[in-house]
C-alpha cells in the first residue's frame, strides 16, 4: 500500500489512526474529528478508520487510550519522583526531590507537547457527556493521584488525600492556562515551576516539610 | 409572537439567544452549537440566530460576551474581596479576608453554575483556534488577574505577579477538575477551599502573611 511509505517504522495502523485523531483534535477540536478526516490525515484509504473503530464512541475511546500512552511517555517514570522520594540523577530526599520531579515532569509536558494538552481537555469535556469515556479518565487520574498521595504521606502530610488533590488542581490549572488560558503565550520556566511547587508544599507541610 | 411567552420578563432577544447557545455548549459541546439548534433551544423562529449573529465567529463572540456577563454576576463584587483586603459582611483584613473572599466566590461558581464552567472551557479551547475569540478571553482574564495582583501586593507578596498567576492556576485547576476532571463527583466544601487557599497563601507569604 502507498500509505506504508508515510508510516514511521514500528508504527502500527492503530497508532497511525489514533495519532491522526489526536492531531485533528488539537487543530480543529471535537467538531473536526470525524472518521473521514482521520483517514485523510493518516494518509490511509477511506474507510480505514471505520474498520478500526466503527462508532464515534469507539474512536473516542481509542483516542483516549492513545493519549494516555503518549502522556505516560512524557511523564516517564525515570523523570518522576520515586515512591521513596528520590529522583533519578538527583539523589536528594523528601519534599525537595518531590518538587524537583514534579517541576521537571510538568515542564516537559508544557513545553514539548502543548498539542496533547489541548487533546486532554477536549476529551475531558467530551467525557462529561459520555459516561463510558469518563471511566478512562478516572482510571488515568487514579494512576497519577495514587503515587502522589503516597508521596505526600511520606513527606509528612497530615491530609495526604486533600493535599494530593490540591497539587493535582494546581498542575491541572497550569496546564490548562498554558494550553488555552492566561499563560498561553508564556509557559513558566522550570525554575518558576519549582518555586511554585515549593510554595505549595511549604504551605501544606510547613517550612521544613513537616 | 408565540415565543414571547417563554421569555422571562426583561430578557432581551440577544440574551435569549446567547443563553440558549451557552446551554447547548454545556450539554452538547462545540459540535452541538449551530445557529439552527440555538433557534430551537431558544424557542425562536428559524433564522433568528442568523439574523442576530450571521457567522459562526459572531455567534461565538456573542456567546463569550454573555458568558462574561453571567460569570461577573456569579463572582459579584459584593462577595469578592475588596481592594483593601476587606470582605463585605466580614470586616477582617489582610490574607484572611482575601482567603474568605476567594473561597466564597469559587464555591459559588463551583456549586451553582457547573454548566457555565463547561462553557468556559469549551470556549477557551475554541479560542486556541480563533485569535479573535482569544482577545475576549485575555480581556476577561486581565479583569480578574489585575485586582488579584493588587491584593497580593497589599498582602505583602514579594512577587505579586507570579503569585497572582499561581492563585489563578489553582482556581482554574479546581474549576476544571470540578467540571470535567478528578473532582467531578465531589466539589470541595467552602471550608476545604478556604483551607486550600490558606495553605497556598501561607506558602507564598509565610505564616503571618509577610
Amino acid at each position: 500500500m502507498a500509505t506504508s511509505t508515510t508510516r514511521a517504522p514500528g508504527t502500527s495502523r492503530a497508532d497511525l489512526i489514533t495519532d491522526a485523531a489526536l492531531a485533528l483534535l488539537a487543530e480543529r477540536g471535537m467538531r473536526g474529528l470525524t472518521h473521514r478526516a482521520v483517514d485523510e490525515r493518516a494518509g490511509l484509504p477511506q474507510g480505514s478508520t471505520s474498520n478500526y473503530a466503527r462508532t464515534r464512541q469507539a474512536l473516542l475511546e481509542a483516542t483516549v487510550r492513545r493519549l494516555a500512552e503518549r502522556e505516560a511517555k512524557v511523564l516517564a517514570p525515570g523523570e518522576l519522583p520515586m515512591p521513596d522520594g528520590r529522583v533519578q540523577g538527583e539523589p536528594t530526599e523528601g519534599p525537595d526531590a518531590l518538587v524537583a520531579g514534579l517541576a521537571l515532569a510538568l515542564h516537559r509536558y508544557l513545553t514539548r507537547h502543548p498539542e496533547l494538552l489541548i487533546c486532554r481537555y477536549e476529551l475531558a469535556l467530551e467525557a462529561t457527556r459520555r459516561p463510558e469515556l469518563r471511566e478512562f479518565f478516572d482510571a488515568t487520574g487514579r494512576q497519577f493521584r495514587e503515587p502522589l498521595v503516597a508521596l505526600m504521606t511520606a513527606a509528612g502530610s497530615p491530609e495526604p488525600e486533600r493535599h494530593a488533590l490540591s497539587l493535582v488542581a494546581w498542575c491541572e490549572g497550569l496546564m490548562f492556562s498554558c494550553a488555552a488560558g492566561s499563560y498561553h503565550r508564556s509557559v513558566p520556566t522550570a525554575a518558576e515551576l519549582r518555586t511554585g511547587f515549593t510554595e505549595l508544599l511549604r504551605g501544606m507541610l510547613g517550612p521544613r516539610g513537616q
